[in-house]
């Protein structure tokens, strides 16, 4: 198939699909979501991305009516109907199906599961990216992957917009991460990279960037940062499971980092040879 | 019929409503709601709603394919399908549908009209509620109506696991309004109110409240308020244009208020009076 869609247990194209207006996920952002690339039908750290969506279903309550087996069978169902060499696979679980009101106990509602699987471009890991810097207004639960994205959607589209790749979040001063990816720098081969706290998403490409760090003895500082001190960077770069490593050349139209190639390419090299030895080469 | 459900034209029993998986609305929480009483199958303050769903929508970018007279034709043709005494009327517009990617721009989607009317009961004007207080974690987009609840969903919550009506948020010290309505309090005569910034939507009620005040002479303050002078305060109540003027006895199990009913009676009296000589009297 071209693509496909599946919402608890009913498939067909992606743009064919249809929900349950009652749907919790439809009027509230009730639900939470995950995502990674798919390389040769194996989705990228797929036990990661599952543990994951368990983690952020149960911090807002949502008991997932599956085992993670089954889940992970049932996604690895639809991606394996979709023929390309590198796919998009994306699922959420929603609070279910009811009528509209904000309290959810005694409704009784049962999670539905949503997904969909799509070809994507891999994104270049040998190109280099513009940004844009914006305040960092969304709420704090970051920590948490949930569909309430509008902060997210109304930066990325400035980012378009501005004919950038990227929008980096900052909170007065410190930087948060980006709209869609966590960011990093690299000082004085040094990787610094924001706290796991309820301003970021503990990024999967992220813990995979700080293994590869301790395994290559770059040393990891997991403390704020600055805007003044991201500008200043020898690198940045943000990552996720679909930029993987997305060196940065230039925020708000002011070049930036690219002073440190040695220790950026030992991270994306590494990156990348993990990669292919969890998906194969791209075929 | 009992209830009618709405999406781009299309109507049906709410139950069986469906709606096509890729309106963003569904994976980003893009789009912006309103909502009101319907008595007689007059909504309540329509005009009011209908400019506040055009404000807000305008503020995330959405432009409304429709002229407002347009937008309230369609709602009352629905009203006018759903036998009760009392309705409640939602309706939100999503930014469209169209294959998921945060950026927006380039796609051309449609914006997307979805409605609801389902037969409620009013609450009783006369009554005294309870409230939880609970740490306000939500984005700097309160301003605005956007489908994006996840926090007022888990403080509802929490709310009705502690046997309470509302719950009351406060940035640190500061109150700022309720997961689903303004909140005000009364002391000295005087009323105290949230002043309108992207901590609290400008509710419609509160707006017909301040209203009554001016008219009454009751002086009124719009300045931020703590939760200290919440708790010692002569009235508490919160307002919505479905919680009316909800009058509040007891605040995370302590009792507060109910000392100045003559202030607030007047104001609870005088939106009563407003309602039947827009609505008429429930039938």
């Amino acid at each position: 198939m071209k693509n496909i869609g599946y919402y608890n247990g009913v498939t067909g194209p992606i743009e064919s699909m249809q929900v349950p207006m009652n749907d919790r996920g439809c009027y509230f952002g009730d639900g939470v979501y995950d995502a990674t690339c798919v390389v040769n039908q194996i989705p990228m750290h797929f036990d990661d991305h599952i543990d994951r969506i368990y983690r952020s279903a149960g911090l807002i309550d949502i008991t997932i009516p599956m085992e993670k087996a089954e889940m992970k069978a049932v996604l690895q169902g639809l991606v394996d109907q979709v023929e390309a060499p590198v796919t998009m696979l994306y699922w959420q679980v929603t609070r279910g199906v009811g009528m509209r009101n904000h309290a959810f106990s005694g409704a009784e509602t049962k999670p539905s599961l949503w997904a969909f699987v799509k070809p994507i471009s891999m994104r270049d890991p040998y190109g280099a990216y513009k940004c844009i810097t914006q305040e960092d207004r969304r709420f704090f639960f970051c920590n948490i992957k949930t569909i309430d994205l509008l902060p997210s959607v109304l930066a990325s589209e400035a980012a378009a917009r501005a004919g950038c790749d990227e929008a980096i979040f900052h909170r007065g001063d410190r930087v948060t991460e980006c709209a869609h990816s966590n960011v990093h720098i690299i000082r004085d081969g040094v990787l610094h990279t924001a706290p796991c706290d309820d301003l970021i998403l503990p990024g999967i490409a992220r813990a995979h960037i700080l293994e590869i760090c301790r395994e290559k003895g770059i040393p990891v500082i997991e403390e704020p940062f600055t805007v003044e001190e991201m500008m200043a960077a020898d690198e940045v770069f943000f990552s996720s499971s679909s930029a993987l490593t997305s060196r940065v050349c230039e925020i708000d139209g002011k070049p930036v980092g690219m002073r440190d190639e040695k220790t950026f390419a030992l991270i994306r090299d590494t990156y990348q040879e993990k990669l292919v030895a969890e998906c194969g080469k791209i075929r």
